[in-house]
């Protein structure tokens, strides 16, 4: 087994046990990303050197005084959204092709801070503004595209890169790669950690978050990323937890509403059939399954989006009048859109979003969790975005990917992907588990009992075994 | 003495002592309101009967078990934004002629639960919508405005019709009219009081509070209205506070702010003698005087305008559409501005606030307190509403009496408008304290300290010598 195979939690473990050390976990995962790269390009930039060099100062005070923590000599990987110091920072975009900041992001500062080692930044669809990342393949079928916005996170995640990734979701981007890479993607409650140095889609729904390949990796790291920040207007002040606590202690008795309607609504056949599974699974475990029907369902796209489009032209205003031709065609046209939206309307949107919102928590005072597919389908190939439904009807990737995921978003409620199996061509499929605001701990909680009981942690992609550098 | 012109505090007192009763004072008042509302106008409706009836059954009450608290059998008003339980509620608009509410706000549920008599409905600009309340007319000059919104409430605790009323603040409705009418307003901290079953004007920088005679009456139905609310979005969950408690405990020590620019341009000069009178209070009373720039003044303006303009015309905008000829043409002309901001532009002007509120948070770190004049210039005539200043420039009303209210609008600061003085022609002016967020209890505690050694406790208009039902 090659370092880079190991979860956060195996090489931690290793790490305070003296077996591995940083260099070696480093280099493993370098030598990886150079031999997969070349297939997946879900990296923008690669910070090579510096991560040795980090990772042997790392090494060295281990040697002196053990482990910071069970983040210290961990790689890792920020989409290129993130703020880091001295490091170029894209957002994916021709518009910043030449930004490099002079201040680390509160998340990457908060990551380094605990001793991790950053091996580069990853690709996002242009400035977080698409479910597909054209520029990324997914490692479990390099034809197919591995989602987005956050698609270089989870694939290089997915392919071994890095335990772990740093994603943002505003309509799904974290949930969304996860779902069509394996990968766990989680959406903490909006406010809980801070977006400052992180570039803005929609700051209303942006969201800051991990993606690892199993639940207690993501349970580890969220409780570092967590925390009142005043730079972050949004940010909320609550009092810090360990977020690895009770993740053990099952699902008996935990109330699980499975959605009888808009989760079922064009889904695909695999992905409705794994999502029964996740069901059985959870009820066999003795959680109690409530079917429930999920409110005001026929608002969720148009408020969404009004909300969406209007703050992000709002936030690239200035650069769309400056450097109107580098914005890639697609992205321009969703902001040309949102530069017409009125401000009347714009707030009628945040009307329904509140009527959402308590619409929402009112459905969580009867149950715990919601369970749901978190895309309607897998991934989709790179050449054919438009995806055709049983009934003929066709929906764009985006469209389709965001569809399932936006509730979340709207109502700032917690929400994991986790992998739920695969079709039968092989491709992952995800669920995700909403919970009410700042219960994090019982979201992580149920999704970690399903991945064990399913049988699927921290699985890599077998893209793997075609691929030069491994063993 | 005609128990009318007790204040809060003297009613309470002479009912817990068993001097007087709630039917007294409440038929004292209503006998007042029938003699002044000829000049003043200030009330909608008048609920005298089904007032006389509480005031029996509270009478009863307490001749039974003692008074349930210090609001038990006192009289208020409500302006008539505020939905009254089978009482009209029109928001002096024709748009709302025949609205009757089939559910209190509330404010005027929590204010009713406390035992207090309702007197009626208290005229303001339609729907809150400007600054002088056309309909109603200044308790100290009945040729002059109340100021507004909120000028119903304040010309009738100014003339003795009650002791207490509730208004809104958007862009100073509550402080605007205190200031030019000789009451005490206080806007609380956004988030402290419930907005639930309030017309809204601009939902992100109303506020609901009380107009009183007395900074300690304040205080008292503050604490009666503060707490958190679900129903209201921008609710804050805070525990529960008695404002009272440490109000006499004076400003030895507190650092006291003195803005050196926007209020100090374009101030009349009874207004800016009044406030140096002010500063000199409390430097005699030990509070330290810090000289201090107002951040990003240039912003405040065009901020607050243009999320009010659109916040409102989303409001407004289905009943723009049905009931166009039923507004009145100064609030319809602000509602057509309103209809054309894009939404780019208003989120624009929530970043400026954003930028504007972190920077009186900053400012609020060296001092306790900012003191400043409420409004630039005293009472207007009512038929002459563009106000010259010295270098001949003119301004509206409307503008002059919010300019110096709208930054503690758009950062949500508590400020509280306390009597400051008169100018030589008899007409009452106004100072304002502001506060750091939730820190209610120094603004009050300060503006209870500066009204006692001001001399200026409770006082009724003159006006009522003139009135027919007075002693």
């Amino acid at each position: 087994m090659e370092p880079y195979e190991l979860t956060l939690a195996q090489s931690s473990a290793a790490i305070a046990a003296g077996e591995l050390s940083p260099v070696e976990l480093t280099g493993s995962c370098l030598q990886l990303i150079d031999a997969a790269e070349p297939h997946l390009n879900a990296m923008v930039t690669r910070t090579a050197e510096a991560a040795l060099a980090q990772a042997e100062a790392a090494q060295e005070q281990i040697a002196r005084t053990g482990p910071r923590g069970p983040l210290h000599g961990i790689p890792y990987g920020a989409k290129d959204l993130y703020n880091t110091q001295g490091v170029l920072t894209t957002s994916s975009s021709a518009v910043r092709a030449e930004f490099v900041p002079d201040q680390d992001s509160a998340a990457v500062a908060a990551l380094n801070e605990a001793g991790m080692v950053l091996l580069g930044k990853t690709h996002t669809h242009e400035f977080a503004f698409g479910g597909i990342t054209p520029t990324t393949r997914n490692p479990w079928d390099t034809t197919r595209v591995p989602g987005g916005s956050s698609g270089g996170s989870a694939a290089a995640v997915a392919a071994g890169y890095f335990p772990i990734a740093l994603g943002t979701d505003t309509a799904g981007s974290i949930r969304i790669p996860s779902s069509v890479c394996g990968t766990v993607g989680i959406k903490p409650t909006y406010g809980r950690t801070s977006r400052y140095g992180v570039a803005s889609l929609s700051w209303s729904l942006d969201h800051v978050g991990p993606i690892t390949r199993t639940v207690a990796d993501a349970a580890v790291v969220l409780g570092a990323l967590a925390g009142y920040d005043p730079r972050d207007p949004a940010s909320v002040d609550r009092t810090a937890e360990d977020f690895t606590v009770g993740l053990g202690a099952g699902v008996e008795g935990l109330r699980i509403g499975v959605p009888q309607n808009y989760y079922t609504d064009a889904v695909d056949p695999d992905v409705a059939a794994a999502t029964a599974r996740a069901v059985e699974v959870f009820q066999d475990a003795g959680a109690i399954i409530v079917p429930v029907t999920v409110p005001l369902s026929e608002r969720y796209k148009a408020a969404e989006w009004a909300i969406m489009l209007a703050e992000a032209s709002a936030y690239h205003r200035e650069t769309m009048r400056s450097d109107y031709e580098l914005y890639t065609e697609d992205v321009r046209a969703f902001l040309e859109v949102g530069e017409t939206i009125l401000a009347a309307d714009y707030i009628d949107a945040h009307r329904h979003r509140q009527q959402i919102k308590t619409a929402w928590q009112q459905l969580l005072t009867d149950v715990d969790l919601v369970l749901a597919p978190t895309t309607p389908m897998p991934a989709v190939p790179a050449d054919q975005l438009m995806y055709e439904w049983a009934d003929g009807t066709r929906e764009h990737a985006t469209e389709g990917y965001t569809r399932l995921c936006i509730p979340a978003n709207l109502t700032g409620l917690p929400a994991i992907s986790v992998p739920s199996g695969f079709t039968d061509t092989g491709l992952p499929l995800g669920v995700q588990l909403i919970g009410r605001a700042f219960e994090e701990a019982t979201v992580l909680r149920a999704a970690h009992h399903f991945e064990t009981a399913n049988d699927h942690v921290g699985r890599l992609a077998p893209f793997q075994d075609a691929t030069a550098g491994r063993a």
